[in-house]
C-alpha cells in the first residue's frame, strides 16, 4: 500500500520533519511539500536542499490545500500550532505529529480542535539523533525504524491507515499504543536515559577538575553521553510534557543505583557481579531479538 | 623509538592482552609471544589465531626468558599473579599491566615484590570495548588511543621508557599520572558511567513490563547502555578495587541527578533547558578538542 498525497505541509522542518519530507519524495508518495518554521535561514536551507518546495508564512497558510500536515516542532509548540490551524482547518486535511510525548498531544488536539480532533492521528517516530536541523535530514532516517501511532477513538480507521501508509512509505514499521502506555514506556526507555546523560555531563562541566576529566574520557563515556548532545529545547519540552512519569522513573532509578552503591559500600562483589551479569545478559538478549525484527536499534 | 623485545609474556590473553600481542607483532617490535590464561579453550584459540606463539602453564613459567610481561587479567587477580611471579623473577624482566585501577596495582606490587617493584611499571590503556575474549582482539585496538602509565618513584627511567615504547609501537599516545589521580579521574569518567548503565539495564530486567520496555527501546538506549554489555567479572573487580572513590562519585551523581529531578518537580523548564545546554555545549567542545588531538574518543 503506497500513500499518495498531493500536498504535504511540514510544520517545523528540522531533522524529523525534513527526513519525513525527503523520505516521502524518495518513495514518490507525495506531490509537493510546503514548509513552515520559526527560523527563516533554516527554511531557506531546506528549500535549497530540495527538502521542501515552498515556504509558507504560518501553519494555517501551509495547511491550505494540503491533504497531510506533519507537526514536527518541539512538543511545547503543539498547542499553539493546533490553535493556529483550527480556524481554517478544512475537513479533508489529515493531521499528524512526530512528538515524543503523546498524552499532551492528545489533550492539545481535543482543546484546540474539539470534535475535529478526529482529523489528528498522533504519532511518534523512534528515530532521534543527537544531530538536529534540516542539514541532518536524510531520506533513510526512518528505514527499519519504528513509528508508534496513538490514535483517538474518534479517528476514522481510514485516517489512521493513511498516516500509517505515509510512515510505511518512509520505510518505517508502524505499531500502536495508547497515549498513556506510550508515555509511561518512553519515560523509562528514552526520557530517563536522556536525563541521566545530561546530568552526568552537566555535573562534569561544573567541576573544577573538568579539563582533567574530559581529557581522560574515552569511548565508553562518548557513547554513554551521546544523547547529552541532543537539542536542549526539544528535550526540555519532552521532559516537561512527561514530567510526572519521568519523575517517577527517576526516583525508581535512584533506588536502583542506590542498591548498587550499597553493594559497593558493603564490599559485596558477588552481588555486584550478579547484577552486572543480569544486565549484560538482558542487553545481549535484547539486541539479538531486535536484530531479528525489522526494527533495528543496532 | 621502536621497542624491541625478544620474548613477551601475556598473562590473560583476552581483548587487551591479545590486541597488545597482535599490535607488537604487526609493528615488528617483538620476537615470540607466550600466553597464559585460566581458560584452555581461549588459549588454544589465541594460538590458532596467531595471537600467541606458545602457551605456558603458569605465570612464572611464562616469565622465564621473557623480557616483558604484560598482566592483562581482571584486576583482582593481580596480587596472585605477582605472587606467582615473585619467587623466580629474574632481574632483567620488565613487568607492566593493563588494569583500569592503579592504586591497587601499586599496592599489590609492593607487597609481592618488595624492592623489586621497581621492575613493575603500571599502566592503563584507555581502549576498552564491550566485546571481550581473544576473538575480539585487533592489532589496531590501541591506535590513536591513550595509555596512562603510573610509575613508581623507584622505576628506573629506562624501564618506564621501554614500557612507553612498547605502547607507542602499538600506536598509542602515552601519558603519566599518579595512581591516586588516575583512580579519582577514572572513577568519574569511566567506572561511574559503567555503574550507571548497568544499574539501568539491571533495573529494567527486573521489571514486569520489561518486554514492553525493551521492545520500545531505540538507538539512544542502545548507545547509553553499550557499556552495560561489558565483562561482569572485570567490572566487578574494577568497581571493588576503586570502591571508595566510586562510591563518592556515585553520591555526587545522585545529587546532580536529584537537582534535575527537582527542576522537573517544580516545573522549571528554563532551568532544565539551561542545564541541558551547558551539558550539550561541554560535550561538543570536548569532542572538538579530542578530535584535534591524536587520542580520539570519536
Amino acid at each position: 500500500m503506497s500513500a499518495q498525497f498531493e500536498r504535504v505541509a511540514i510544520i517545523g522542518v528540522g531533522l524529523i520533519g525534513g527526513s519525513f519530507a525527503l523520505a516521502l519524495k524518495a518513495a514518490g508518495a507525495c506531490g509537493s511539500i510546503v514548509g513552515v518554521g520559526r527560523n527563516p535561514d533554516n527554511l531557506a536551507r531546506a528549500r535549497a536542499l530540495g527538502v521542501i518546495d515552498a515556504e509558507a508564512s504560518d501553519p494555517a497558510q501551509a495547511a491550505q490545500g494540503a491533504d497531510l500536515v506533519l507537526l514536527a516542532a518541539p512538543v511545547a509548540q503543539t498547542p499553539d500550532i493546533l490553535a493556529a490551524l483550527a480556524p481554517r482547518l478544512a475537513p479533508g486535511v489529515l493531521l499528524t505529529d512526530a512528538g515524543s510525548t503523546k498524552r499532551d498531544a492528545a489533550a492539545a488536539a481535543r482543546r484546540a480542535l474539539g470534535a475535529r480532533a478526529a482529523q489528528f492521528v498522533p504519532g511518534h517516530p523512534i528515530a532521534g539523533a543527537e544531530a538536529s536541523g534540516v542539514v541532518a535530514a536524510r531520506a533513510d532516517l526512518f528505514r527499519g525504524k519504528r513509528v508508534i501511532l496513538t490514535p483517538f477513538e474518534e479517528n476514522a480507521a481510514e485516517s489512521v491507515a493513511r498516516v500509517e501508509a505515509a510512515w510505511k512509505a518512509c520505510g518505517a514499521q508502524v505499531s500502536r499504543l495508547t497515549p498513556e502506555v506510550h508515555d509511561a514506556v518512553f519515560a523509562a526507555v528514552s526520557h530517563l536515559p536522556h536525563l541521566l546523560a545530561y546530568a552526568l555531563v552537566h555535573a562534569f562541566a561544573g567541576r573544577e577538575d573538568r579539563d582533567q576529566l574530559f581529557d581522560n574520557a574515552g569511548a565508553g563515556f562518548r557513547d554513554f553521553t551521546r544523547i547529552a548532545s541532543s537539542h536542549p529545547e526539544m528535550w526540555r519540552d519532552i521532559c516537561m510534557a512527561n514530567r510526572d512519569l519521568l519523575q517517577a522513573e527517576c526516583l525508581r532509578y535512584e533506588d536502583a543505583l542506590g542498591a548498587l552503591r550499597k553493594m559497593l559500600e558493603r564490599g559485596d562483589g558477588a552481588a555486584l557481579e550478579q547484577a552486572f551479569t543480569v544486565a549484560r545478559d538482558a542487553r545481549i538478549a535484547w539486541l539479538r531479538r531486535a536484530n531479528k525484527g525489522a526494527a533495528k536499534p543496532r
